[in-house]
């Protein structure tokens, strides 16, 4: 339930209607919104009397959520949110986008590459300390040690860095040298990481699972912002389906579908999505083409070299031509 | 097999060649490139042995296809196929645009549309008057009634016409109307109608089946050029997913999986693949934006009184606004 | 609309009801029940006043029909439908089994495995004299050569036999040989082959599609029924998904589904599911535990040699170990 | 690698030979089998020189494997694992039987539904006190209070209990109560998870990932096995496809599919799978018809009133008849 304020109501008031919601058992959420406050009413089971606040002072209107999910929903917000890292905004009309490597292997590979993908105009750079590999006898990451040099890569650039957290027993570590934390595909349900970066302070990218209906996909970000944290981008990768020519099926419907259904921004990964370098140029495009609110790009100096991901990887060259193609598109459509 | 013959090398040597080709017991196929001709073998069973035709005068080189497909195969045929209907042309480059209601209802609409859809800047108008229908009890079409509608819009517009055929029944009428053939997805492999389709003189549309591999797309392709018509596009149009946002998934990867292994123009229908408007016009840029060699698109000039799909169908004065921006998306990016 | 007559309604009075029906310009279908009569009606648009029918005499009460499919619909007809071929009865709570060969490939062949399977158990002789093949450079079957073998070994060994028809084109000369006719996956929405299939005087076998939602299943089941063959027997399978270890999944939960919303029975075929020899037999299994009609399974009397289909197709021997086990599954949990 | 050493070699002899291994770098991983021992060679990069060590005493032969993983792989371990718990051992042949409720609520209606499942001749007690939800609004389990439940039913029946650990940080405690730890469907690639679950002493069930494939399932369990913990048993739960009739599809393909890959015990469960209780049932006969390892089946008291999954989960009743049902069927074909 939203219980939608008049406009300019007094804190005070605003006061007494938390309390009011309080009262009954349950926790009161208070959502700024442009020119007015709303409270969102949650922890209810069952449906909630709108009789009890409609009386009281201030209360415009009280108005049922029918959506299961709540703080990621349009109807608790109109506007959307803004995530704000470094100079790029999510969520504005821009076209922000992420590049980097798939790992950090090398302070040479990374410095080489973060310079190339600043050059052509990404405004974050990418990089994963912490891979999730689905054989154990796969590289694992560099760890700290691949932190350490994304925050030189970030000295250098000045462009933010984002990169995976795994769990929850190396969020403080991440979160102390990422600017934004990204959550993978494998863990979009793994509710004590969710509920970890939903205490933390810093900017969160979720992607979607490999099977995930797009409720699920709010759902887990609800549960990141009912911890307190409203800074979350989604993130499309491709879902897995029968065919076989791509590594996952890129669903780019769910972009418009995101838009409606929530407030929050969603970015388009065409990498992850295909798996081979000759689909990613064109769903690059395409991506942008959508109106999505960023896209994430991973390019590597050396893709025939890296120890991950190298045939989806560009190449700084490529990076940079569709660099200018998606943001030539990007002036055409602008975002959806 | 191909047996690639010298340039220049004279009819009668070709019909050499050809006839080497059939004492064996296979079916020869003289196959027209740039500045050669090749011969492709057809119909063996197990491999052939190339030494057979190496030795023949203007023989350059014997390859083996690899591919379960041949006639549709890159390998077979380097250069794109270009299909020509009207003033269009799939597969040179350009991005012609096929529009039009999902079925023909009456004249007063059909005219309207094709008016509308002209003026945009369509290529050709499209229109179902035998519909494949889920429920016997739904409107299935209104028949021959509709086709003669669709000759009136081509009169009165200049615009070729694309019609979908149901069966090998009503085939000829179908040809006798129409100047490009739909096979639909649920035809996808009604193999005689294939074959059917392979023995006319015009132009095929096949759109991919409901969960149709790419390699059995291709397969249902050469069912058609392996009768004899060449003039064959493939239309990508969403598959079948666990997705519930869309009633099916566009998978455009498909699209740069399909001009690498083939040299037939593939366009795209984001109409049926999203099945709401919302959704069709993000997907229309972005198939500009994917290097397709066309895009169909559903039009009508009253949605809400459809007699069916039109919740899909664009507005016309959408459908000019997505024309304008797919034609400016399209010089950015030309096709892939 | 279902109007329910009371027990012992007159002829004449049911007559009456019908001429009611159609004055009003819809279809009157009778369904005879177990000891009632009931009137479907078809072919209206939106609702139908039951108002003007309640007070006939002989009414008892009239039902609104929610489904989007009717003949097929538990609503329609409470008692199972049975489909009885020799002296197999499909829907009675018995397990009839089909047998045979993916192909017909000669006389020698065919005998020799309906000799086995009859021994076996078996109830039907099953063999493809029409194939439909993903190339057209594949084996298309021996075509009427090969119904007339089958005929051959109905007359050796008494079995009813069950094969596929693949155009509306060869209707004709496959319902001349055979008992129950076949429509295969790929055709499941050939809707012209399903009107054809409503006029034939034979049992029809309705393969579910390979991403056919149950609605579309039962829909393609009402095309048949409603030109007026009501001996339809559904047969699941297998779907496609994104599974590779099988050919396609078996969705065995469709059967419990199916019986819940349609009278028709409903046979599983586990050959076609896997692809595999070492899980036909498991699931094989699993398909009699599950309470099926009826299971239809691929045999060879040399497999390592079948023109198709050859390792999903089981020994002779191992055949009868399957119907022993089938047999006394059956046994210990009846049909569902 | 996998380094198959002569029968009766002495432990002086095998150990110069897991020398010789780490000389090399690699890690030597002893597997007793029935009556000889192997040595697995883990974590090399690329393939290894296998005249390395065929001159050594005691080396019978080299065979190198070539599956991604190895400790789960039946070229690595020819024997079935077999995992035992309580009275039950899961991979003999025989069908053990894990039943309860989806949630522990209470005392009453766990030791209720305890007695039953006991009485009914179910071999482990099931009950979440951590629960997985999409939503952070839903009932998240009793957490301890619940684990201390399970405790107490075990006292009263005897029954070991299996319970689900969702996080590293709750795994200590889980496992101080659990006789069985469960790793679910979300979290079948958290790594964390699985590698704490590695070092555990407690078997491990690992459900598979919604969309996992054969080899990532496999994968998964290697991971746990890497840690030290081979009582690792594989469950089905049903994948994400297309359909709606049910929750998930169960893939019972996979079982005989695990069994030829790997050593490990593989159950199935049918009540997530289906969701319904209609299908629950049959789909547990087919289970038990397949030949899997076991079955976990939800029951509750007063399904009606369940706080989760009420709607698939039996009445005692109905389990005390599936139970019969599955030990007849299970009599008959033994395990696959």
């Amino acid at each position: 339930m939203l219980i939608v304020l008049e406009k300019g109501t007094a804190e005070a008031q605003i006061q007494a209607v938390i309390n009011a919601v309080e009262k009954r058992g349950y926790e009161a959420r208070p959502i700024p919104g442009g020119d007015r406050v709303s409270i969102g009413v949650l922890h209810n089971k069952g449906s909630v009397d709108a009789g009890h606040f409609l009386g009281l002072e201030g209360v415009k209107e009280v108005i049922p959520v029918t959506k299961p999910y709540k703080l990621v929903s349009r109807e608790f917000q109109q506007e959307n949110t803004l995530v704000k890292v470094g100079n790029a905004v999510f969520g504005d009309g821009s076209l922000p986008v992420i590049a980097g490597p798939c790992a950090v292997e090398s302070e040479e590979q990374l410095l080489s590459i973060a310079g190339s993908v600043k050059e052509a105009g990404a405004s974050l750079l990418r990089g994963g300390a912490f891979k999730p590999r689905t054989s154990p006898y796969s590289f694992q990451g560099m760890g700290e040690e691949g932190l350490k040099l994304l925050s030189r890569a970030r000295e250098e650039t000045g462009l933010p860095v984002v990169t995976e957290v795994l769990d929850v027993e190396n969020f403080d570590l991440v979160e102390a040298y990422a600017d934004v934390i990204q959550i993978g595909t494998r863990n979009m349900q793994n509710f004590s990481l969710l509920r970890r970066a939903g205490k933390s302070h810093r900017p969160v990218i979720l992607k979607r699972g490999m099977s995930a209906l797009l409720q699920e996909w709010l759902m887990a970000a609800e549960y990141i912002m009912e911890e307190g944290n409203c800074n979350v981008i989604l993130c499309e990768r491709g879902v897995r389906t029968f065919v076989r020519h791509s590594r996952n099926t890129l669903d780019l419907s769910v972009v418009p579908a995101v838009k409606k259904e929530s407030h929050l921004p969603v970015i388009v990964d065409p990498s992850h999505a295909s798996g081979v370098r000759d689909q990613v140029i064109p769903l690059a495009h395409a991506s942008a083409a959508l109106g999505a609110d960023g896209v994430m790009i991973e390019v590597h100096n050396k893709p025939e070299e890296a120890v991950s991901d190298g045939a989806q990887s560009l190449y700084p060259g490529q990076f940079a031509d569709v660099m200018r193609k998606m943001n030539a598109i990007h002036t055409i459509v602008g975002n959806s």
